[in-house]
């Protein structure tokens, strides 16, 4: 556990004396071992320590200026300080990171991240030389801006154009109408001073398509807007505070003809404005699920926290009796509180070794890339955009539930959860909305489904596709593993199979086929997370097979719930062709609830486990003490509105209101005293 | 359709034109008539143009306290303004109320509902006539305070004390501990000068129970809190920003005999501190079911704004092609994107003529019990329970998958979806928490399980109860309403007897009540979910059947729409015991998908017949006119980031920080342009 003195609520810390297991062995599997664990615990430490030396305000108690503001200060220190210790893992950044400023996104976050990276990606060697020093001492501070107004993820459409002038030498950026106009990217609105603009590149009046540009938007000096350029912050969302998410209008702004990012686009534009045809962008495809595999992990780990807030607090809140007249019960003993909380506790495991497991098969794959082996790629791609869909989906669910698991104090700023919902639930919307990464792989599995009707063998990641669809489950009370997966793997395979054939039957019929794609599309995408579900499962299962002993015992029962609750929730699609039968669906609902009462005694270790420090949770509801009220009075007290005891607004708006209506009233005139 | 005239986007004037039922005659049906159509345009438009003289900036552009001081003027404005207008009616009030401050809490909120309430319920005549004109007039501004930091939902458990003291014949108020702190109740924090206070009524040293009692907490004219009271805001939530939710900490404070509320209670506390039992509280469950009754109405209220902004977002958001080359298409035209928006359009309505049907019943129980008939009341008190649950669940989702439908836009407060959200999920908890709510349901219904048992006959709601178990749904693809109806009370009926049956079992075991209680409490929660989506598709049924013409033609497929998608959500439990089919299930599955492209004509009609002002959804993307792009510039011109280009937070933090890091670079030093 980590290293936090307090007095403890006795009603948490008798769970913790009743858990079955060391919850400090299941975070050193979770974190690699003793000594990496001690690492961790010695980072986040000297973040926390580092922070509380500013002397900041709550975040929660702050005005979006201040917000702001904050997370200016603040990412300059996690900056400064990731520099002076040296840190080069990006494990070890983000648990710095996150320790400084968590879930609050601030203005500088793009330019260490999208901004660095397109530079180091799609830049000449001439460019880097010449940018990444101005970038790494922050000369240059920068963002990356794609999205437009009207404009998302179809890149095509998007319609700001970079239009060169050979006379010059120089493209002229515009944003020809509103719908173009630059909107959502990070740190873009009053933070950066320069950006990579991705516009339609036009030459000798031919559209060429997207490009990406270096434009300065800002003086170095005075960060004024330069010339042409309309820039400013979009306004209040439903979180980011921290952040300015910008708009950006460019209006006849000339950059250097050098200005455009030119590693595969090597002197594309000649001069004269020959454009010449980059080489193939499949490259571009690593970084995409680089960062979706990454949201897989974020969004297990923003579920762990909301989670360990949500049992925490559900060890300690007493409500309501159980046995008439024997006096109000912790709300963790309630059943029905049971099933809101473990299977979140369970699904933020399942999404933290997923999200591991394909970081590592993303390493592996670009391993191979650089050996010139594209083969996995597809496969890559294709998982990587489905589970950025279910991990995020299920995650943002799932802290919502947290939220509302926590009653009406879940609904305090005070409980950490509103910031964490906030801060994860774009994570839905942001590289490749969820709908249309499930069609994304929903179309690799067609194509596999198509393959295997052709007799062709399929990759290893796909080749339950190839199994019988007549099976029936064989799960009883035992609640094996493999059955488990077997069933989650069927569900995908009959999914695949019966809308595949609706494809076929459509194009046999003359349907043209991207009308049958769509007609057919609800289905295709809950193919996909039938799919992605499927290797959820599959990788829980791995990992458990490899832990030991009393962790193993209980890491078990986990996984049994997090598979039985999918199932349960997705009974019909079990059921539907007969796989699971009556009894088995009476049997595992009965199952479902014995194991919330077999893991109950060791609710509050596995979150443990997580090991969050109470800083980093930033939770009146989740502290480690689970001295809660203490918390949530003490966070009240700091509220703006108590600065003074007596608002102006009483004096400008509610004192002259009650004085119009008591005016007429002669009884209340005269009464000072109830 | 609502009088505003602008220039209206020809993607949504096309959908209009392509709709096959007048909008407007469906806005009559849901406004009772042309007539009450009219009046309640006339209020709109009277409550919108008198705030717009108000001169206001937007809301989501202001800070948390301008946001409070805002809703002050505003609520002051509609308080005046119904006393005015001479506004009686309930729903007049709601109209007017509702186009002043839309999904804006204010300070005054609790003054007229809970404060003016427990007064006319609670209070004797005596102390009516002596209090109400101080109310009426606002020399006395009041608030409700039950809910305690460590209490909620469990009254018996509240910790705050009134001791009588026959010396002085008064009772001395005293918040013990931490934990016995009111908190939360609105307009307390810095409002209120008043409010009711619940304790537990001690006398003679023994605890007579909890009873309400009349605090003075602020001066009347210097508005500082009294002696003994420490009071404040509780600092900022997930919404609510303009209501100033409180805490109250009370040390010894003195109030007179005559300050408790003695309706029931009268002269229970003899002045030499004897405690006369009061009457019975039976009638206390009326005011409460009034109150879940109207969360039912107006969840669906919130969901059909949120609908209306996604669906005509959907109409003019154009976003990838379907037809490769051929151009990008509204986003309504991809099948997961009706499915998306069309099911939370149906359950709009649903939930809206489900809240008009209960608050109907409210009054004839009402009217029944001021004849001495109570019979009734329990029915009214379990529905109106799980009604309360089901609809703030669903909405809550709904709404929030609305904005998700939005894409990224969905997540700026120019959405409007957000402010709408957090004020309409607080729903799930308030007036009853959800999973409490659904097992009060569920008591009823084993209640009525077991007199089934006995022969006894069950009342009209229940009596579905009685039908064989045993039959097989006879759905096809004509989707009877009847037959669709059938299927969701069979579902209910079926788990009703599975967990009655289980119950009797563990009693026939010698198992606790209380214990076996609990250990099922997951499926009873789940069998009372189950009677009260039955419910709702009685009452759409029904109200379809009262439909004409065009507009119920396309009220027929919505009503459809609304069972299916309930139906395949919950398959497991319509075929768990083979009620529906598997050969039933693909077909069904097929026909909502059918459905969904039946109803994508009418998508952008059935929402204008909700009728909101485009004021009242307050939204960017749900406007009128459909010029969204436009709107969604003009809000981000109005951040207050934006007040000036840059910053002092620029010149504070990011300026040093920079410097910083470049000063040991000589190439930065010299580089003033890209």
């Amino acid at each position: 556990m980590a290293v936090q003195q307090t007095t403890v609520n006795p009603d948490l810390a008798v769970e913790r004396q009743n858990a079955t297991f060391n919850a400090e062995e299941l975070t050193y599997f979770l974190y690699n071992g003793p000594e990496w664990t001690k690492r961790k615990r010695y980072l986040q430490n000297l973040a926390i320590q580092g922070v509380a030396k500013l002397k900041l305000k709550q975040y929660a108690t702050l005005s979006r200026e201040e917000q702001y503001e904050s997370g200016l200060q603040k990412g300059a220190y996690a900056i400064t300080m990731v520099k002076k210790l040296g840190l080069k893992s990006p494990a070890e950044r983000m648990l710095f990171t996150e320790a400084v400023n968590p879930h609050e996104a601030t203005g500088f976050n793009l330019h260490n991240s999208m901004f660095t990276d397109t530079i180091n990606r799609l830049a000449s060697d001439e460019q880097k030389e010449k940018w990444l020093p101005l970038v790494q001492s922050f000369r240059m501070v920068g963002t990356y801006a794609q999205t437009e107004l009207g404009h998302g993820t179809f890149l095509r459409g998007l319609e700001t154009t970079a239009t060169y002038d050979p006379q010059t030498k120089e493209f002229i950026l515009n944003s020809p109408t509103i719908s173009s106009i630059k909107y959502w990217p990070g740190g873009l609105g009053k933070t950066a001073n320069c950006c990579v603009v991705m516009a339609q590149l036009i030459s000798n009046g031919q559209n060429h398509g997207m490009q990406s540009f270096m434009v300065q938007i800002r003086d170095y000096d005075t960060h004024e807007p330069l010339p042409g350029v309309t820039v400013g912050d979009i306004g209040n969302k439903f979180g980011y505070a921290g952040i300015d998410n910008g708009f950006l209008r460019l209006n006849n702004v000339r950059i250097p003809r050098e200005n455009m990012l030119m590693r595969y686009a090597k002197a594309s534009v000649l001069e004269n404005g020959t454009f010449v045809h980059p080489k193939s962008d499949r490259l571009v495809y690593g970084t995409m699920t680089m960062v979706r595999s990454a949201i897989v992990h974020d969004a297990g780990r923003g579920l762990a926290k909301a989670a360990t807030i949500a049992v925490r607090y559900s060890a300690v809140r007493k409500q309501s009796e159980i046995q008439p007249g024997a006096g109000e019960v912790k709300v963790l003993d309630f059943q029905t509180q049971q099933q809101k909380v473990l299977p979140q506790v369970a699904a933020a495991y399942a999404l933290m070794f997923t999200g591991r497991n394909v970081l590592a098969f993303y390493m592996q794959v670009t391993s191979q890339i650089e050996k010139g082996a594209l083969e996995e790629l597809p496969q890559l791609h294709a998982l990587s955009a489905g589970l950025k869909a279910v991990s995020s989906w299920d995650a943002t669910n799932g802290i919502e539930a947290c939220r509302l698991a926590c009653g009406g104090h879940g609904y305090s700023q005070a409980s950490g959860i509103p910031k964490i919902y906030v801060d994860v639930c774009p994570s839905c919307t942001y590289e490749g909305e969820n709908t249309v990464m499930t069609l994304q792989t929903a179309r690799y599995l067609i194509k596999c489904y198509n393959q295997l009707r052709q007799g062709e063998q399929l990759p290893s990641l796909i080749r339950f596709l190839q199994s019988p669809l007549e099976g029936r489950s064989s799960l009883d009370n035992q609640l094996e593993l493999q059955e488990l997966l077997a069933a989650f793997e069927h569900r995908a395979r009959r999914m695949v199979h019966e809308v595949g054939q609706k494809l076929q039957t459509a194009a046999e019929e003359g349907k043209k086929s991207h009308e049958a794609w769509n007609s057919n599309s609800v289905e295709l995408s809950a193919a996909a997370v039938a799919f992605a579900q499927a290797y959820i499962v599959k990788v829980f299962t791995d990992t458990v097979s490899r832990m030991e002993g009393k962790v193993k015992a209980v890491m078990t029962s986990l996984c049994q719930l997090y598979a039985l609750d999918g199932i349960i929730r997705y009974l019909g699609d079990f059921m539907k062709d007969g796989y699971i039968s009556s009894e088995q669906a009476v049997l595992l609902q009965s199952q479902l609830l014995t194991l919330l009462a077999e893991l109950r005694p060791n609710a509050v270790a596995l979150v443990d486990a997580f090991d969050f420090p109470d800083a980093v949770l930033d939770s009146a509801l989740g502290r480690w003490d689970g001295n809660v009220y203490e918390a949530l009075y003490d966070y009240s007290l700091r509220s703006k509105l108590n600065e003074k005891q007596v608002l102006d607004a009483y004096h400008k708006y509610q004192r002259p209101f009650m004085e119009s209506q008591w005016k007429n009233c002669p009884q209340a005139a005269v009464t000072s005293r109830l």
